[in-house]
C-alpha cells in the first residue's frame, strides 16, 4: 500500500502545520476563539475529538501531487494546511446555513456556542487559511506564493458561488438538470482541483502541468459528487437508515433526482405530489432506478473517474506518488461500494 | 478645503475600483449573488442606494496616505478597494450577529434575503477583498503585494478577535475596564491602522515610515471609538432620540459605562438593578457624568487625538495631502460636536 506509506509519512507533518496555523490567533487577545477553532478541528480533549478530526484528504492530495510533480512535499505544507482550513471554514459556515446540529457525532460549533460566535469563528478560520498560504513565500518562492494566493482566492470565490446556488435551490421546487453542474463545480470540484493544482504549483510545475493536475482534481471532484449523490439514494444507510440519510426525504437537488424530474415520468409525478415518507422509500427509489436515474448517475461518475485517471496519467507522475494518488482516487470513489 | 479637493479627485476612482472588484463574482455562474453584493454596496437602483453607500473614508485614507508618503495614489487603488471590501464584509456579518434589521435606512442583506445567503455573501465579499489586494502586484510590485496581503490578513485576524470579544461580552453582566481595549483595538483601530499603513506601503515607504503611519491610524481609530462611545450616551440622538440610540438602554459595554462600573458608585448601583428605561435616561446619564465618566472618556479621546496628530507629523507628510489627512481626522473626531 503506497498510499499508506505516504499517509504515515505526511499526515503528522500536515497536522503539525495545521496546529501552527490555528495557533496564530493566540497572537491576539481573543477569549475562547482559539478554543472554538481547536474544537472544530477535532483537537479538543473531549473523548470524541479523534473520530471528529476528518480524514485530511485534501491536504494529502496537495503533498502527494507535489511529490508526483517532482517536488519536495515539505515545501507544500503551507498550501496543504490552507486548503484544509478553507474546507473547515466552509464547514463551520455550512453547518449554520444548513441548520445542522451535529457533525461527525459531535455538536457543531454554532450549536455548542451560538450563531454569532460561530459566524465569526468561521471568518477567523478563513483568515488563517490565507495567512498560511503566504508562508509559501518562505518554503518555495514569493512568486509561487502570489500565484497560490490568487488560485486559492479564485477557488473560494467559486466555492461561494456554488454555495449560493445550493442555498438558493432549496427554496425552489424544481430546477433544471443543467443547473446541477455550476453548483457542484463550485461546491465540490473547485477545492479538489485547487488541491491538485496547488501541489503542482508548489513543485514549480509549468502551466501545462498545472492544468493537467487541475483537470485531475476537477474530474475527481465531479466523480466523487456524482457517486455521493448515488449513495444518497441507493446507499445502505439511505435505504435503510434514518430518514435524514436519504436525499429523497431531504428533497435534495441531487443528480439522480434532477435527472428523474427531467424525464417527466412516474418518479416526477410522485415527487410533485409532496414529501416522500420513510415507508415509501424503497418504492420511490425503485421507480427512479427503473427510469434509469441510477445508471445515468453511475455512468457520469464512471466517465469522470476515467477522465480523472487519464488526466493523472497525462501528468506523468513520479511513479510511487502517482500510484498513491491512484489509490486515493479509487478509495474515494469506491467507499461503500 | 484641501480634503474636498482630494475627495473629488480620488473618490470616483475608488468607486470604479470597487465596482471592478465586485464584478469579479460574475466570472462564475452564481445566481443573484452579484445583486446581493451590489445592493449592500449601495449601487442598486432602488431610490435609496445613494444615501446607503457609506462615506468610503477608509479607502480615502489609503490613497491620501500614499500621496502623503510621496507615492502615486493611483497605484494604491487595489489596497484602497480591499480595505473597503473588508469593512463591508464585516458589516454584512455584523448585521447578522447583532440581529440588526436596518443599515442606513434600508433592510440589511440578511433581512432582505435570508441568513444562510447573507453569511455566504459576506464570505464572497471577504474573498473579493483578498483578490483585489493581489492586484497590487501589477500596480506596485510583487513584493509589496505580498506584504500588503500579509498585513491585511493579520488585520482581519485582529478584527475577528475583537469581534469575538464584543459578542462574548454581550452575555456577561459586567466586564473589567481593561477588557475594553483589546476589543476596540481589534474591532475599530486595527482596520484604520491597516488603511494608513497600506497607504505608506503602496508608496514604497520603509519600515519606520510604515510604523509612523500605522500609529497615526491606530490612535485615530481609538480616539474615534472613544468619542463614538461618548456620543452613544451624551450625543443628541442618544439623549433625545429613539431608545435604541442610547448605549445605556442597549447596555453596551462602552468606555464610559465600564468606567462608571469600575467606580462602584451610584451609577454602578443603578446599573446592577437592571435595564434603564427611556424616562430615566437623562438622570442616569447625569449620574454617570457627575461621577466623571464623560470627562474621563473625553480625556482619553483627546489624548489619542493628540497622539494621532503627532504620529502624522512624524511621517513628515507631503504638505497638501498631510493637510487633507489632518482635516479628515478632525472631521471624524468632531462630527456632532
Amino acid at each position: 500500500m503506497t498510499l499508506e506509506y505516504y499517509s504515515n509519512l505526511m499526515l503528522p507533518a500536515i497536522e503539525q502545520e495545521l496546529r501552527k496555523a490555528v495557533a496564530w490567533v493566540q497572537n491576539y487577545d481573543s477569549g475562547d476563539l482559539h478554543e472554538m477553532l481547536i474544537y472544530h478541528m477535532g483537537w479538543s480533549d473531549d473523548g470524541h475529538a479523534q473520530e471528529s478530526k476528518g480524514k485530511r484528504i485534501r491536504p494529502l492530495m496537495v503533498t502527494l501531487c507535489t511529490t508526483a510533480a517532482g517536488g519536495d512535499w515539505h515545501t507544500a505544507l503551507p498550501a496543504a494546511a490552507s486548503v484544509e482550513l478553507v474546507h473547515n471554514f466552509s464547514l463551520i459556515h455550512d453547518d449554520i446555513e444548513d441548520n445542522s446540529p451535529l457533525r461527525r457525532g459531535r455538536l457543531t460549533v454554532w450549536k455548542k456556542w451560538n450563531i454569532p460566535l460561530a459566524i465569526n469563528a468561521g471568518d477567523a478560520m478563513f483568515t488563517l487559511a490565507h495567512l498560511t498560504t503566504l508562508q509559501l513565500a518562505e518554503s518555495t518562492s514569493p512568486g509561487i506564493a502570489l500565484q497560490a494566493a490568487q488560485l486559492l482566492h479564485e477557488t473560494c470565490l467559486h466555492l461561494t458561488s456554488g454555495q449560493h446556488l445550493d442555498i438558493s435551490y432549496e427554496d425552489q421546487d424544481e430546477i433544471a438538470l443543467e443547473a446541477y453542474w455550476p453548483m457542484v463545480q463550485g461546491k465540490t470540484a473547485a477545492l479538489v482541483a485547487a488541491c491538485t493544482e496547488l501541489g503542482a504549483l508548489a513543485a514549480g510545475s509549468d502551466l501545462n502541468a498545472r492544468q493537467a493536475y487541475h483537470d485531475f482534481g476537477h474530474s475527481l471532484g465531479l466523480a466523487f459528487q456524482a457517486l455521493d449523490d448515488l449513495l444518497g439514494i441507493w446507499g445502505d444507510s439511505a435505504l435503510t437508515g434514518k430518514s435524514t440519510d436519504s436525499d429523497l426525504i431531504a428533497r435534495k437537488k441531487s443528480l439522480p433526482i434532477l435527472y428523474g424530474l427531467s424525464l417527466q415520468g412516474n418518479f416526477a409525478s410522485r415527487w410533485r405530489k409532496g414529501p416522500v415518507g420513510q415507508d415509501e422509500l424503497p418504492e420511490v427509489a425503485a421507480t427512479l432506478e427503473n427510469e434509469g436515474a441510477r445508471a445515468y448517475t453511475q455512468n457520469i461518475a464512471d466517465r469522470y473517474t476515467k477522465q480523472a485517471l487519464e488526466a493523472l496519467e497525462a501528468t506523468r507522475p513520479e511513479s510511487q506518488a502517482g500510484q498513491a494518488l491512484q489509490e486515493l482516487a479509487n478509495q474515494l470513489l469506491k467507499r461503500h461500494a
